[in-house]
This record gives structure tokens, sequence and C-alpha cells, in this order.
């Protein structure tokens, strides 16, 4: 006889009529120093859940880049895989999920030793990659990504047990204040705010384009705000990175500039952090989105 | 036999199938110096087609203000008014004009003798309040305005002949770079940029709420912001003052922050400037946006 053991669910969300502001169960430093990140970086992820570093990758690297973005743009055949998510209002595409199997360059990018070795001293240990993408934010139309943390999201839709995962932010264009970027509140990845409502079955079809659920109350969210260090928008050329931790609430405003903002996205979660049953109960959401059948551990690119 | 001399249209707009960028046909600084803007402000002025003074109203003014505000957005009565615009998607309050005419507070705002004398001497002479209005961009769910320059709209729909005018808008709470900020191309006011399309029958009940027509095209934008200085976004506290020339390309993004953003805005026209029949050959449009009745000189507050 077979028994099926449930893990604990130590952040419900989307269950209660009322939003709640809980602390977090999990450290943001999952490892002890080994060199990759400073002393100063290890305080600042510590204190901040994200860590902005300008100007990371040269220019010239950045041009490679930036071409191969071009290039799987306009691409003829991409636009209907089912990885790829198009603008509401336009056939534009918004952006390319499983980026690091569809584009060589990019796997290496996702493989750099330097990325690597700080993502695995933060997540304390190897990691796999859980999603990745490359989002392409147009000028003048470019459309605003509401204030969320995606282990929110990824706890309730994906099942991913704890906070343990760091999102990898690689701008590929110039990151002004004025043409929508990241903005993060720092401290904010100490808390889980709960938020309210069902999730409907399917969700991420829409949730792509337009967050409907999994979204935090305005209260929640000035609270966040007052106890963390208000909002900080990190700008910087292209081939900036910002580290983040998976609960770190974020979102993005509207672009009407003609400056695009284009990134390269790279999540890995720690390799004991591994997918369950979604805690919603409903059925996983594709494997593009939600890595459930390559978890072995990243290998840093040669 | 009475004869009709029609004004001729100096910048024609919304009538050929392709925007045109040409240059502008009237001074920036219509007036000489009167001691009101310093040799820098002047200058700056030419220049950039704005001037922005951080801080221009001390803490305890601002403070009445906001109270003022507060007062008029909550009174009950308002919502069903003519002159007093909701949100697309709620009923809350985006803009109440007429506020001159509606609050005592703000008709001396508008009569401040350090503004009228810096507008007067932009404008060379008497003015008239053309337009006056309080905007309240709430947090969380401010929408964006897109691209614009006034004269354009002022110009195809209102009759205005020249630009000749000048908004001014008082910040009742702090600009960040990050809560939906006014942002302008400076240098953008020594052209005009026509725009395609026609203008639809009582267009402005919706253009309030969101814009269809007199909208630049993305090619035009590009060159504006390369012909001149890029795009600036003044930030400062509550009471800062932004002064802003009539064709002077400008627009702002959607806010999330939960920093709302709340402004006065007036809108002097010169008293040999006033509105003809529309150029767009429509009706005019009401009197709330586009004063023709009282164009009697100003006088600054006592």
């Amino acid at each position: 006889m077979t028994t099926t053991t449930r893990v604990p669910d130590l952040y419900p969300s989307r269950v209660a009529d009322e939003p709640r502001l809980g602390d977090r169960r999990d450290p943001v430093l999952h490892g002890e120093a080994t060199g990759a990140l400073t002393r100063y970086q290890r305080d600042a992820y510590q204190a901040d859940g994200f860590l902005a570093l300008s100007g990371f990758f040269p220019e010239e690297e950045v041009r490679a880049f930036q071409r191969e973005a071009e290039r799987l743009r306009a691409s003829t055949g991409l636009r209907d895989r089912e990885d790829v998510i198009t603008e509401p209002e336009s056939d534009e595409i918004r952006s390319i999920f499983n980026i690091h199997r569809t584009s060589e360059v990019f796997d290496r990018v996702a493989r750099d030793p330097r990325i690597l070795a700080k993502v695995q001293e933060v997540l304390g240990g190897d990691v796999y990659i859980f999603q990745s993408r490359v989002n392409y934010k147009p000028g003048f139309r470019g459309k605003e990504f509401y204030w969320h943390s995606d282990f929110e999201t990824w706890h309730v839709e994906d099942g991913m047990p704890r906070m343990r995962a760091v999102s990898c932010s690689i701008a590929l264009t110039p990151n002004f204040a004025h043409n929508g970027p990241l903005m993060l509140v720092p401290g904010s990845q100490h808390f889980f705010l709960s938020c309210v409502g069902e999730t409907p079955e399917d969700h991420y079809k829409e949730s792509l384009k337009r967050q409907e659920y999994g979204v935090p109350d305005p209260e929640g969210l000035e609270k966040l705000i007052e106890l963390g260090g208000g909002i900080r928008v990190p700008t910087g050329p292209a081939g900036s990175l910002t580290m983040f931790d998976c609960n770190t609430m974020h979102g993005s405003a509207s672009n009407i500039t003609p400056f695009p903002r284009t990134n390269l996205f790279i999540v890995y979660n720690s390799v004991d952090n591994t997918l369950g049953e979604p805690f919603s109960g409903q059925r996983p959401r594709p494997e593009f989105i939600a890595n459930r059948t390559d978890e072995a551990p990243l290998a840093a690119a040669g």
C-alpha cells in the first residue's frame, strides 16, 4: 500500500479571503561565502533581496547577445510556438521561453561561470534552470507589468516548495529610469504577502500577457514598501546584470519612450528545491514555463 | 455684405496621409526680459521649451493646496459634472476642469504674481486662462498618457491660431522618476509634427480618457528626440513648478507605485492669440476645455 506524502504548504496563498503579510521561512543566503560574491555583495543581497551589477558584460559580448536576440525575434516560424508569447494587441513577440534550449549563444550565457558561481553561492550548492526567456519590451507601446513576487506564482501554480531560487536579468538594451525598467522593493524578500482569490485553470495563458491572479493587495504593497527601503530602479548600460531573490517584490511601468527594453531572463533553482504538485491542486503549467524534466546540476560553460 | 475672413492655417495637421515634421513659425520667447525670469531661465526656456523649478511653493502653502485638492476630490456632486472626468475603468476622479472657477484657493494660485509675471514675460504681454484643471493620477493603477503636443490639439480642435501659450504644472505630490512623472522632449518646441487621420466629432469625450487621434508617429517622435536633447523627467517635492511651451512634446508612463501623482494644471494664452473656428472645421469643444468667453487680461492676485 502506497501513501502519498504531501509537502507541507509553508506559504499558502490564494486560499483566504483576506491577504496576509507573513514572515519568510527560508534563508535569503543559503550558502557560505565561496569568494564568488564580495562581502559587500553578500550583505547587500541579504538586505535588499537583489544585486545590481551595472555593465557586467563588456560591450563586445553584449553586441553578440543583441544580434542573437534580433535574429531570434525576426526568425519566421517562432511566432506560432507555444513557448513564444506575443503582445495582447499585436503580433509582436513579447517573450521567447526556453531560450537556453533554443539558442546556443544564450545557453552559454546561462552557464557563464561568473554568474553560475554567484548563484551557487546564494543558493548553497548545485542549481538547474527552472525557466529561461528573452523578453522584448518594445518602445512606444510597451505594457506595464504589475507588482508581483515570482515565488508566489511558482509556489501556487508550479509547486516550488521553498524560497530557494534566484532570477538573473541581463539587460540587452540600456535601462533608463524612463523606459519601463525593473522596479524592486528592497527588503520585501523577508516577507510573504499572500494573495486573494482562486487560480482559474490554464491561467498561465492569460497571465503571461496580463495579470489578474497572484496580484498583491495595495495595503500589503504599501506596508512592504514602508518596511523595506522604498522602491529602487537599477539603471545602466546594456550588459548590466540584476540578480534577485525569487520572493523580491518587483514590477515595471509602461514604456512610451522610443527606447525598447530587451532582457535575457534566467531563473535558477536549487536542485534541493525541485517542483512538486502545484499547491493550488490544479494541473501543472507547461514545461516551458516550469521545467520539471531537466533537473540535473548545471555545469559551467567551458 | 459680410465676408468671412479665415485665419490661415500655419500648422495643418490630421489632413495628410503622411506625418510631416515642419518648423515652428512663432517665437518661443514672445517678450523682452522684464526681470521675472533670470537670464539663465530665459535661455533654458528658449532651448528646452520648459523650465522646471523644484520646490517653487514652500511646504506650508503646498499643504493648503493639498487639503483643497482632497476636499474637492471627496466632495459629492462633482462626479456627475461635465467638467469632471473619471477613470475609464472606475468612478475615481481623474480631472476637475475649470478649477479656477470652482476653487477660490486655486484661482489665487492661477493668479499668483510670481507665476503670472513669468508667463507674461514668455508670452509678451497680457494673458488669460485658456484651460485649468486638477489631475489626480492614482497610485497602483495610474494610466499612461501618450506623447503629444498640446498645441496640435488646441490648434486642430479648438482653433488656437499660433504657438503663444504656456502651461504651468504645479505638483501637489512629489514627482519621482518612478511614479509616472511628466516626461518632456527638450527642443521639440522648435518643430511642428503633424499627425495623421481625421478627428471624429465629439472626440474630446474619449480623448480625455484615452488618446487615439492627434497621436504623433513613432518615426517623428524618434526624430524629435534625436534633434532635441533626449527625454527629461523633472523630479522634485510637492510644490515644484514646471512651465512649458504649448508645443513641447510630452507624455507620462503608467504609475504602478503606491505614490499618487496629483497636479494643478493651468494653461495661459496670449490675449492676442484667442481662439477662432477649429481648424478641423468641426464644432468647437466645450467651454470647460477651451475657454472662449472669458478672454479679459488676467490680473495678479492681491
